[in-house]
């Protein structure tokens, strides 16, 4: 909680399958009151999978809510419960059957922080292993694509990769691994 | 609309101040039947106002969702029927008191893919002349700050920046016009 705030009340005001929607009602340290208005729903996860070659994952699908298909590093909700990092395990398995023997946070940011209660975790996962990858119903259209992490980065630019996560967690890797990547000289 | 899907019915389950919360029942391509529950809301908007001395005009401010006080990029949600450049500069103009003679998107991205129907535009303004700001009651704690790209990269990488709109501005607008920061070499 904010210091010098105070929640006069917080309100469901609708619960649906995956979201809840809470009104609070908020005294600040002014003394100012302010209502707020927003959604709570499990964490999320994103994951830069790296191989040696330099080249990441990236799953293309149909995203219904965004009319879209996106092109998204593997990733998804976490289960009630879910350690962020296993989730990050679980999505890269299922999504891109791929097992890594090391995965490390990048970040952990809001998503949208005035109106979800929300944050998306984001890794990096190197030491692959292939696998099978398991996808339900919804992801039968998905398709694995393996891009070098140069080209992503350019994809991020471009408006070929538009998913925040994504956007993020690759931007954020080329930083954090590529001190002078080739693209940039 | 994603090409061979089909929107079976679509459901308004609740009706906020600034939110919608929809529920659809669509048909896939390969016939298989999903739902799917989702918020619509305004475009938002962040900006990296980068002044000629190579620093970035950021805000910190209370955000009652996150129960943090949060670094970020001025920006905000667009205004019904408001063009997302002009909500830039409308932003820009309010809470860092900034008027740019050039604002040139960097990309649009999707906040929340599967879960929330609204994008965020994000911006790189330069050319800025320094005014009034004028904030409203929520933002009377917001503080403004001044701070070199390079340092803001390194805040992107240590959990000091965890807005997505401001990480992906920041990240995207070293990406374009740094081709060798200081920091990467």
């Amino acid at each position: 909680m904010i210091e010098g705030w105070r929640t006069l009340s917080s309100t469901v005001q609708f619960t649906g399958v995956r979201l809840v929607v809470r009104r609070d009602v908020v005294r600040r340290t002014d003394q100012s009151q302010g209502t707020y208005e927003y959604t709570e729903s499990t964490d999320g996860v994103r994951v830069v999978a790296l191989d040696g070659q330099g080249r990441i994952a990236l799953v293309e699908e149909n995203v219904y809510v965004c009319g879209q298909r996106l092109l998204m590093c593997p990733g998804g909700g976490c289960e009630p419960g879910e350690d962020p990092s296993a989730a990050a395990r679980r999505e890269l398995a299922e999504e891109a059957g791929l097992h890594a023997s090391e995965v490390e946070l990048l970040t952990t940011m809001w998503r949208m922080p005035a109106g979800a209660r929300t944050r998306e975790h984001l890794y990096l996962a190197r030491g692959l292993r292939i696998g099978e990858h398991h996808r339900d119903a919804s992801e039968a259209d998905m398709e694995l694509r393996r891009i070098a992490l140069d080209e992503a980065l350019a994809m991020c630019g471009d408006g070929r990769i538009t998913e925040a996560g994504t956007l993020a967690a690759i931007l954020l890797t080329a930083h954090r691994i590529a001190p002078r990547p080739p693209s940039r000289q």
